[in-house]
């Protein structure tokens, strides 16, 4: 449609950012401008003039507001073509309104409110505003529509290149940004109401709404997926509470691919279970190399000679500030796609600038884990949990065996069960003085995980005898704890719970191990 | 709110469904019928007396119909709250709107036809409809709102059980409905225009829109997640195009849990790869024996042979219906968690039955695979990429070493070709006579996969010598071979694509073997 300049707008947001300036730039562009409630009084409390709504239509606004915009003379000028609809829009007394700035308040909002009853996130659904939203995005042809507030600029600059109108490719840009407003708030509110389907539930939300609404923002096209022939992008939470590899900030290399920022999630978030400066090398999809050390650089070293064979071409991360000796090392070392850290060092990232295709991500630092939903695909659906969050402290462990173990082997048995929490099932995770020794992941059969950890270990030539070894389950048969013995174990760290567990504790006492439960599993598949 | 009668309803809708009748019986309870366009025609065709939308609000349809209901009449009328509002109704002509029945014609259906415009899609949009809904929907207090035809019988039988009223339980839930409605309404559209947001994408629309705006219906809750500290829940697509883990029915058997469904998934995927009757045991996500017979019987038994320790407890799938020995095999033979097939026969069922416990599903026939979006999640996004159909017939092998196969070990290198791209990554898997005979899974590095393959071979006293191996991703070097060789292999698939793929195909022909490359890779972590 041809460019015609803006000469009506009408504003009615619940964002006020930017409101009276972008309306005083209006109004010196002599744009009519039409606004309703909260929006009109700050307009005119900064001395602009402003028609209401009800004037224009010659309707009251009724029903405490209930119904205000919801008017032909409102819609009509909204949703005229301007091509065909002159002559009607005459006849009933219609304007065109050629700029409609409205946003909605995010009824996620209003319902986190505790003191929020189901009456009160009702009453805050909003009828007329997204009908002017959509209304005013469905004719984008004729019409500007403007849903946030940072958009503002760019509708004012291009209307000054444009002399005083938008161009068609931001109109359709802005359209498809209402739709985007519009789907996410009736999704909030569908999940909002879909946890209190039954009346029981209104007091009490099912966690799992009825239909289970998600958007998410794409943050980049991949070049393909887990495979070449596979297309793929990386969306994100608009709203994200933690540092994650969603917010981290690439500070060099090669673009991320698929397979790098799944794995770089696993490195990380293993690497956020410990307090000490530690490190995690992942590599498809599992730790091949976990440590904490006095400071980074020895934690990398550590995690290092766990298996420097599949470290190489790893996933590096850290839960402290990469520095220049830490960098130096790795690059010296291994050949690396992805590093990661709560920040990068100015030497450090000096350094690493040698190496162009490396990939350095900052994530920043964590204040606590957020609890989030979990998903697994499976064909035509998804499975939907709880993140897991579950952790243990030395005070929920119960020491089942004859043997007692020794503070350093429960320092070491809390170690190995935080890695093995991220190893894919079933895991064993062999380690010593903080340091894996050995990792047997993803065994349909648990006691192949204890042989793989094992093999490996001798194959580094890395000692076994004196490690404790963590299983993310329990074991079903004594075989499992046999074999740790036959290695060297001293102690053994796992859920129980086994119908077996007197024949699997009877087995460590006839080794002389001590065993702790924890009494919880951490199956991650 | 006090539970009024109904006295006048608002009919408007796009599946047209049971409305004729539905309209009758609210005629026959003396209730008002006002209505639009095509609904208002075909209820006057069936002898009802309609009123048009615009001779209540006295303001004709203009501008082709995007403006008939946008009036405050109307959304007076559904909005006002009984007790509060009456003078104001009074003194504007209000009438109260007791019950909304509009539905959307879904936006997916109006793109899906290939003539399609962008033009046609915009004029599409639905503005009055989704208000009338929304508005309905907010005063559920006061109003019923149906957007299902589906509901009209329970929303008769309430009236009638309630002397013209609906309860406050139905109209709550009917209001979730509507936003449910309205939220995937507007989500397919942001999905559509989201895919057009650069001038060049109009006419070539990406893949991945700018958001991501799914929704998902609720099949089940789950008694927990992945581990029992971990709340869970199983949706599934409302469109559903193949015979999956979320379309079969359950049988008989404890509810499913949610690793329970993983593995199905990953078990009925992995046969459908065969075109012969074939059986796949899958447990902790990964195939553990996969075999092809004369008869699912027969796969069943030779499947179960590669590894009978791991087949403990697993999920079977198969790709034909479910005979009543082959159901009496299995559960003579070992315990299982769920089986699946395409049916299962009337003597099977009643064979199964004595195992009260065992979850047993039919899903029904797949004609062809349908690509979907495969979904990974990481910490503040997810992860988006087509689904892994890439697929390979014998005409897409390259055979790189001097030794050809012969063509039984071509038939076993495509059978393993099919089944490591199920098995995780990195996966080798050997191979003979249709028959798993090792699976190595989830190793960080290559090598050991293909170790733990030959040391579960040997441990069930299965005969290497002779087999075939494919390899998920090529080899990064010639280790893999020279196990495989000193192991009694025969013939290799796999990708290439190393950068020593010469060194590879040099090991190959030292030790006799015959190679072919595929030319495509399939990582699954």
């Amino acid at each position: 449609m041809q460019n015609r300049p803006i000469r009506r707008a009408l504003l009615s947001v619940s964002d006020k950012t930017g409101i009276v300036e972008f309306a005083k730039a209006l109004a010196q562009r002599s744009i009519q401008l039409l606004s309703t409630g909260g929006t009109a009084k700050l307009l005119r409390e900064a001395g602009l003039t402003v028609t209401d709504v009800s004037d224009y239509t010659g309707h009251p606004e009724i029903m405490d507001g209930r119904v205000k915009t919801l008017h032909p003379k409102v819609h009509g000028g909204i949703l005229a073509r301007r091509d065909i609809d002159q002559a009607v829009m005459d006849e009933h007394g219609i304007d065109a309104i050629d700029l409609v700035v409205v946003n909605l308040y995010p009824f996620a909002k209003t319902v986190a409110n505790d003191n929020c009853s189901l009456t009160d996130a009702i009453e805050n659904i909003d009828i007329g505003g997204p009908t002017m939203v959509r209304a005013a995005a469905k004719n984008h042809r004729d019409v500007t529509i403007v849903v946030n507030s940072q958009d503002y600029s760019r509708v004012l600059a291009e209307m000054e290149q444009h002399q005083g109108a938008v161009s068609d490719v931001t109109r359709f840009d802005l359209a498809i940004a209402a739709f985007e407003h519009t789907a996410q708030y009736d999704g909030m509110i569908a999940n909002y109401f879909g946890q209190r389907v039954s009346p029981a539930s209104v007091d009490e939300p099912a966690q799992f709404p009825r239909t289970l609404n998600l958007q998410l923002a794409k943050k980049q096209d991949l070049r393909y997926g887990e495979n070449s022939h596979q297309q793929a992008a990386f969306y994100v939470e608009s709203e994200r509470h933690e540092a994650s590899v969603a917010s981290a900030t690439q500070l060099q290399g090669k673009a991320l691919s698929f397979n790098n920022i799944a794995d770089t999630d696993a490195a990380l978030e293993c690497v956020k279970s410990f307090d000490a400066p530690a490190c995690v090398i992942v590599k498809h999809a599992n730790p091949c190399g976990v440590a904490v050390g006095a400071n980074i650089g020895e934690a990398y070293q550590r995690a290092f000679k766990t298996d420097p064979t599949s470290a190489f071409g790893g996933i590096i991360a850290f839960n402290q500030a990469l520095d220049v000796d830490t960098a130096k090392a790795i690059i010296e070392q291994q050949f690396v796609e992805v590093i990661i850290a709560t920040e990068v060092s100015k030497d450090a990232a000096e350094v690493l600038a040698s190496k162009v295709n490396v990939r350095v991500l900052a994530c920043g630092h964590w204040q606590q884990r957020h609890p989030q939903w979990d998903y697994k695909r499976v064909n035509g659906g998804l499975l939907v949990q709880d993140s897991d969050m579950g952790s243990i402290t030395q005070a929920d462990l119960r020491v089942v065996s004859k043997v007692q173990p020794t503070e350093a082997q429960l320092d070491d048995l809390l170690f190995c069960w935080k890695v093995a929490k991220y190893v894919k099932s079933n895991a064993i995770v062999y380690a010593k003085d903080g340091m894996t020794i050995g990792v047997g992941a993803g065994q349909m059969s648990r006691v192949y995980s204890a042989k793989i950890a094992g093999i490996k270990a001798t194959d580094e030539d890395l000692q076994v005898a004196g490690s404790v070894m963590a299983s993310d389950a329990f074991f079903p048969f004594r075989d499992g704890i046999d074999a740790a013995a036959a290695a060297g174990i001293k102690a053994v760290i796992q859920p129980g719970g086994s119908i077996r567990d007197e024949e699997i504790i009877a087995a460590a006492d006839e080794h002389g191990l001590a065993m702790v439960f924890t009494g919880m599993r951490h199956f991650r598949h």
